[in-house]
């Protein structure tokens, strides 16, 4: 008896290559689940989400950037997958969105974006409408603050939350152009992202750390900024003396009519 | 009946907020696994990974770069992780890792790199060797051909790989300083990774166009390098005439002490 479990414990301890055969593995079950991609774009340190079906071969992509959508669409005809939303988290101010390029490159795309944000798309959303690709699906919710039209989708079924520049790992979004209101934003935080189970993990539209995401139970413990009491929350974003974005007089016109392509 | 299958149709589509109650979820599974983050560092467009397990709350860190070890370190701390290896994939010649000075902030952690490396270590390791933190391994393969001291740390339990130089998204490290060969690099690719199952998920040390990860399947079929035959891979890494490294002669040096932190 005593042999077996030094034998059982050498194998776990070693992990060994014929664990490769293990039908439990989390990472097995995703290969008939959700293709995700976090991508990147260095210049305006957007993330962009690519996530699909692996089944259905439908996906959806997140904030796309306008310099990124041969990289985007390259990846998409790669992995074989129909692209069904170009959806944004709200109007940007700190890039062009890539959906209308996107529309154009891979036809049959439609562009989704939240009605309260004033821009033209094909689909709009409003607060507890569900988007889906395949199996999976993303239920809007409104999180007003950064913008007035700015949402946070998410995806229950893999317990991810897709956060826009509403909670930032460790930050929030800027208040201080557009329609940006910090009473409003620390009210959308607490009522729809905070309230959801602690472990879904929170991914942002930007990261200027190099860091990937985050989760509920950690911003609720480690947010320097939503820690604090709403009235402090204000006043120190009231505070930040921020620079004036750089790119705002461009993007936000653009981002209007779903990037400038439409202009071309 | 047919009302029933309307309503549980109705129920699937919305994936409504009660399906956070499910308990078969991969990523509910990975609350009691693994701690996964992939960290970026913009300046030198390193990938760092961070893995930990939940339960023993014990973490290992590959390739971690010396500028970034705040970040890495207050990340680590609170998670409530104990860091037990700063571990390299090789001598790097872009960047300075940070696992001297991840030693010093985070005392009863080891550095580890191979001994192939003719680095400095705590613990040197050999092809097949397991490094192990909590209930997962990595398996050290031995994948000469950027360095000689070049691995890939295989993770089975999860279907991952951290390739660091040996192959990278959609292209592979430089053959053309320090030990490179490019011949030996084919070899190693074919041998250790694409040997591999096709799912499994692939970790490069960088990434120059925002891509997270890849997968052998991917590799496989869409690497415009490792797709062609040996001789016709050797001839295109033989005319690649790419600059010579910008941090080389710093960085070599101090990787080879582990870091420059060593001399402070």
């Amino acid at each position: 008896m005593s042999y077996l479990l030094n034998v059982f414990n050498k194998v776990c301890k070693q992990c060994p290559v014929s664990s490769r055969s293990f039908v439990s593995s989390p990472q097995m079950q995703s290969r008939a689940g959700l293709i995700f991609r976090q991508l990147f774009d260095h210049e305006s340190c957007t993330y962009t989400y690519l996530l699909g079906d692996v089944s259905a071969k439908e996906c959806v992509i997140i904030d796309p950037v306008l310099e990124q959508v041969e990289r985007d669409t390259k990846l998409i005809n790669e992995l074989g997958l129909k692209l069904k939303y170009a959806m944004n988290t709200h109007m940007h101010a700190d890039h062009i969105t890539g959906t209308g390029l996107l529309k154009k490159t891979l036809p049959g795309c439609k562009s989704l974006i939240s009605k309260t944000s004033g821009a033209a798309a094909d689909v709009h959303v409003n607060h507890n409408d569900v988007v889906q690709f395949g199996d999976f699906c993303l239920t809007v919710k409104s999180t007003p603050g950064h913008t007035n039209g700015c949402v946070t989708y998410v995806c229950d079924k893999e317990s991810m939350a897709f956060t826009g520049d509403t909670l930032l790992i460790r930050g929030c979004g800027r208040t201080d152009f557009q329609e940006g209101d910090s009473n409003t934003l620390y009210d959308s935080v607490y009522k729809e992202i905070f309230s959801l189970p602690g472990y879904y993990k929170l991914f942002p539209a930007h990261d200027y750390k190099g860091l990937p995401y985050t989760t509920v139970d950690e911003e609720k413990k480690f947010n320097p900024r939503l820690t604090k009491n709403k009235e402090d929350f204000v006043q120190l974003m009231k505070n930040l003396n921020l620079p004036y974005p750089k790119k705002i007089d461009v993007a936000v016109p653009a981002n209007r009519v779903c990037g400038i392509q439409d202009s071309f």
